[in-house]
């Protein structure tokens, strides 16, 4: 199987259905480069490649991969059907969708059946995705946890930049 | 791959992730039974079984099967996932749900991406499921569809008979 | 009758409340045209030509029309009043609307009492309605079965072509 | 064609798509005894009996009736229908449903297309119907404009009674 | 007071809540106009003019209006307000709204408790509140109705006219 | 005007617009005593007694009342009628309805205009306005800031003693 | 603690997020400038700068703060925190949302556990929470009280100026 | 402080804001003592305990506790909360409420802004909240991995068996 942009030994496995949703992903991928994190990045459509999607989800951990995070929009199938395949984490983001703006993609990703979760983050927003996988590799990893603790920090002090602009 | 109350020679196949849904489907059995096409009847589970669902998706048209109905509840893959597995209608139910009414189970169900559809039907009613397979069929069976024609007949004599009632 | 773009031995009819409607229900008559099926095109409103909806509706069947295409936004009564005239089966498209976004045409199609079923897709997804068409068609028609299936392998393939891109 | 309790030269038409419907429309039926406006119940069903639906609407005001009140739930096609086939005033009621609570009635009959309106009120609310078609009648009858204002007196002395065993 | 556009002798009042809800109910004005009604357009604002608006409705009736349309949007408390205080049949239009586009209005005046009904059209659809206070006109009125039924035929005849052009 | 449970020298309004509200709106009424602030208790209808309510709203604050607490359903105009007709802050609770659950009363009272707030607090929950009127009495009383602050340590202390019960 | 825009003995604290929720409550800004309300404008983020947040909100009182007026959008938890901090009223200002439309917001802020209310405006309306914690502050001052009162008869003036221009 | 039913050594922190929504939370309780990981259970409510809710989350992760599991109902300020004040992931449980059946307490905890994440799960399922906690543990475990697998075996099983008990 054809693989993304796959850096030697990726840990975390970005997907979704289309490149459309490409742009909403970015902020998944952009949050693994700024903490090193190497990731690969792949178009797995669980309605047009449902062999592809179930052949990905059930090799991903013998593969290496620790966190999936799987975005998708409309009927949004993929965060779900692949966390039935693989016993790894899935963290699913909803796309926002032109008619229901999204709470289509939120409801069929977060309604997820007793036995079968998927850990899923607001509308649109795949850089809380990317994060939430750092956090779940860091849980075991003191020095990405000082990091994440280093992250935190700084948006803190964002605001008290912004602050201080106001004040002026 | 053991399948449901299979009769020889099915023509409607009615699935469902749960035995928890097999009130809601009942509707469609009866329809069948009424109208005399045979079907079967099987629990397959996006979620739990996802093999099994591949499996049982992929030769349904060649074992005879015309039509597919599915059920499910909540983040409802199964309706979906079959139709992107087979080339055979498949129509969808919404199972009611606890805290959503159903809602997150239609639009789980109805959402589907552009080239992969599904026939979805009103929140809980697998009775409309059961016809609309059996109009699909009728299509190219003039017998059948007279049959169709009877039972719609029947269905406003109903409405006569309870202003008669009204009446008295 | 006046009906619309009549093809030679029309067997999908696909009707719509008013022209503006004709942009969205493009999809449906493009995927007639890419599978080789004739349909006709007619403007058919419920309630501005109530008696013309319902002739067309009760002899679609005797001039060989096998499945109708309806689509209607807002108060969308257009699929379930012909479904409720008609024995064929009847794919409803929920056109999306200014302030409800379509809920409104959805709930209005899908929501059918029983008896009558209307077979719905997603808001907007006249393309899909076509392929359902197709399909209905194409369970007793082993030829057009086979088309459907490469489609589907176009699909994937378009998928696959997409991460080829995306790896380059 | 047969049709319901009827009075003399009723002048209020109450129709609805099933006796199911019937205790939310006691409402409206109670208020027209109140008033004292000869009033006609019947079972019209825009999906089961829709040639039914047609005639009724077709010559309702050519048989006296000023107003028709609509009652229906789900896909509520019979409000729309109706009042696209009179020129009369229609009144719809949203019968609630046991899924979406009668927001799919409220949908289906309150957002009609320019060119048709048909007057909704609350969902399950029969009595406010009722009150609304005694209203048009009245607005051309003083005698019974002044029936509307006693009667809203008496709604105006029901709070202040509350009020008084409350003090007590 | 001070009142609108008003024309010897009106029969219809439009009001509205601010002047930005002018180019949503030109559309009842334009329908007056075309059916020969005398009708007033008056700005009363429930929350910033309260006793004008409890003026206004007070009187109405007195100075020959027979039927007021009341447009509002977001807690859309003038058409209910309105309703308490006159006889007269009211007709509420919900205008749209930027956040909730016009859910809020139409939850605020359709859900009227037991006793005061407003008549409540489409979100935003002041030309359907216009024809519905013709038609209750009309209900008395032989040659209005008359005319309404001429604009019925127009309205299947523009249906007619869009066939005959995607024909061509 | 004969107004409700009247302590001498009331502080606080406590008003809604039928009897049925006052299981709920007792929330409101438990927190004034517990509070030792005078309250008065009104049966007070938007639709049924505007004439009412308006005197009521226009001389409450010459009365010495200091904050208003309105509770109603539905198109529940009371709050946001109220508060235009005094310059008293008025603080709305939206009733529970059977088939919208409260969400056309929390529309109906939240979404004001420029010019006219309601403080609006959760659906049901009149205990919250309760304090919330207590809050505004006490911002600029500092002994009845004190109590507020006691409150709020009592609130701590039973989580604090569940956790208790818990760890037995 | 750096703190905003802040006026000698400010009496209103006004709080957002982050400097994008700026101009949407510039609206309560200009409410105190307009009567002449001293206040602070201060960045105070729940999820990013919590440590600020708990200080802000435990001392404001101390400070001679009198109101605090939060803004959030999505999940918009800064209101009720700290409203659980202070026992001076907050009022919360929903801030509208790309995806949801600033419904996450309103329940986030409005729906609010027994024992810490909000008093919630309507989304994006931060003109009213700055007009409703005038009221707050003029229900103890006399003078401001006239104020407010000359504020609405100015709000009524423009109203009827409008219906000058539209008589014109 | 005083914390909940705590194992030696917890992995896990199991938190609510009350004990009414300990039922709710037994679901995840079960699944850490099915897989045999040590956790916690503690009440700790973001708006009576504030300052608890900070300590709980600021020393978590020196503790040993390596994901907390946050449930909450209506505002749900809890997970978010506590997600920005500790490194470890945290997952949300939005636990169903009376009016807003959960709906309220889904958007206050997945709307989470940029910076921190919330993984949210399905309405009241706290089970699947134990069991993602468990499969985040599992990453990086390759015994616990392979007892996810099992589990995922049993959960297909259990399908089959109900398939037998239907086919008998």
């Amino acid at each position: 199987m054809q693989l993304g942009i796959s850096m030697n030994k990726p840990l975390i496995g970005i997907i979704m259905g289309s490149d459309s949703d490409l742009p909403t992903m970015q902020g998944a991928i952009a949050i693994c480069e700024e903490f090193d994190i190497p990731c690969e990045v792949a178009i797995v459509s669980a309605h047009r490649t449902p062999d592809r999607m179930v052949e990905y989800a059930k090799v991903a951990h013998e593969r290496g991969i620790k966190v999936i995070i799987a975005g998708a929009g409309g009927a949004a199938h993929l965060p779900g059907m692949v966390a039935s395949l693989t016993p790894l984490p899935v963290i699913g983001v909803p796309v926002a969708t032109r008619n229901l703006q999204g709470v289509d993609s939120l409801y069929s990703i977060v309604q997820m059946p007793a036995g079968i979760p998927v850990a899923t983050v607001a509308i649109g927003n795949a850089k809380n995705a990317g994060l939430l996988a750092v956090q779940i590799l860091a849980s075991h990893q003191s020095e990405l946890l000082a990091k994440v603790q280093q992250y935190r920090q700084n948006l803190a002090q964002s605001v008290l930049d912004k602050q201080a602009r106001l004040d002026e």
